[in-house]
């Protein structure tokens, strides 16, 4: 078999998710700079916030980069999206460790890599990420889930509704299987603590029929963008007290343990020389471990 | 050869090792809070801080356990200092990187380590540890590192000083040998950049004269009891802004990121069941990443 680096094929197929990443972070980036427009709650007399982009590339001449984009405003104190592409090979390390990378280690990846952090504790943070990776073989996985400090049963259910009506829509186990991997996956052992209410994960999704996996990614985030921006308007005009804040705080720190004791895609690119600052934008702005 | 579970000897080496470590954390307690009353700086109208200490069991039975102790004044926001003293058999994956528990899993380990985040960004943080483990083989490590948000020679200088003349009282080799560790392991390879401005740091040291390792590991405690608190008084009176307390919180994100990405102590306790309370205690109070 041609490997996949060589072949136009997979040439077009990257290509189009590429594009599609990138597309997604321009209706997020509208629908977040939305919700920063129509608020009127606390903060209201701060400007609404923009994201700036940074450009950033791998080091080492032709191997990739990405762009970068930060908004911190009066409804998201930080909202970082990364849209990244890497190409190259894959140290010895990590050869033995991604499906298809044993014999040959040339990788392509691409992706995109939201993390919103809002002012207020009624609001949840929220993450979601689709990518796709191509070794000898080409997968696509991602997910979306929400951390909220004082969870809320229709959030919840709404927020999982738009994820199940996804998954449903392309395979009925998609669901079931993908939500228990979130559970699983968004856990923090050494507490014995969920990192929030959950929401889907996936990851090596190849089922033979290329175009109908790239369908499903696209529909994953196009379900966090039906989503998610409701539940922030439901709560981002609630007063909140400094005691919530502080919980807030607390709970972030949880987010910060997790990322950085458990993460994969945090230690895959640390570990292969991605831009930290695009990793660790996903860090909230501020934390307390009191 | 009786394995040091079994013998009166190992056995009497860790009694006075753990009553070491506690009757250190009993001298480094008073420093601290002498520190607090005698501050008459910025933040001198709150009441100096007090340790506040919770005894924590290892879950599972007779396996030990520790105290932590938690300061939280008026010149350190948060200092913890944890003594701890587990015992019982490492699982699988531990016994193949422990020295000497390949063959026989069961451990001893006994320790004190303290983390220091001062309110003011012109004090260092600090840390320090020294630490007793047996398997079949029986060793001390630990180490004491300086994290100034802003360097100061002549801290850098003293602080140095009381350890390599600690170093020297023993053995000419191990400052040079013990500062280069420190500086190799308190390094963010990610960032490019050292935690701090080092210190020494040493583990597995068995000379083959337990008596004289274990007057080297109090030698060390005793020279960060030294070191230490004359570099605290020398800053703690100065006033600071906001721009040099924002740079300080951004600092200790750098500190966060070093303990739970590298740090092998936190590895290590978190994944021995140890306390995340007691081993998270570490982690500063107040941290931005903005």
């Amino acid at each position: 078999m041609t490997h996949p680096a060589e072949s136009a094929e997979w040439g077009a197929r990257e290509d189009r998710a590429r594009a599609w990443f990138e597309a997604l972070r321009e209706r997020v980036t509208a629908a977040f700079e939305a919700l920063e427009d129509a608020h009127a709650g606390p903060l209201a007399h701060l400007a609404p916030g923009r994201f700036a982009r940074t450009a950033w590339e791998r080091p080492g001449g032709d191997a990739g980069g990405g762009v970068m984009a930060i908004l911190r405003g009066r409804v998201f104190e930080k909202v970082g999206i990364n849209v990244s592409t890497v190409f190259g090979s894959f140290g010895e390390e990590f050869r033995r460790h991604v499906p298809g990378a044993e014999a040959d280690p040339r990788f392509w990846a691409s992706g995109v890599s939201l993390v919103a952090h809002p002012c207020s504790p009624r609001v949840p943070a929220v993450h979601m990420n689709t990518r796709m990776v191509v070794t000898t073989r080409g997968w696509f996985g991602g997910g979306a889930d929400l951390t909220p400090v004082y969870p809320d049963d229709n959030d919840t259910r709404a927020f999982h509704g738009a994820l199940k009506r996804a998954c449903n829509a392309h395979d009925p186990g998609y669901y079931p299987r993908f939500k228990k991997w979130c559970d699983e996956y968004f856990f923090l052992p050494h507490r014995g603590e969920p990192r929030g209410v959950g929401g889907i994960f996936f990851d090596y999704l190849d089922g033979g029929d290329w175009e109908a996996d790239f369908a499903f990614a696209r529909e994953v985030g196009l379900a966090f963008l039906e989503a998610y921006p409701p539940i922030v308007r439901r709560h981002m005009d609630e007063p909140w007290s400094e005691d919530e804040r502080a919980l807030q705080l607390v709970k972030r720190g949880r987010y910060v343990e997790f990322n950085l004791l458990y993460d994969r895609g945090t230690q895959f690119g640390l570990k292969t020389g991605g831009n930290p600052e695009a990793i660790l934008m996903s860090l909230p702005p501020e934390v307390r471990w009191p």
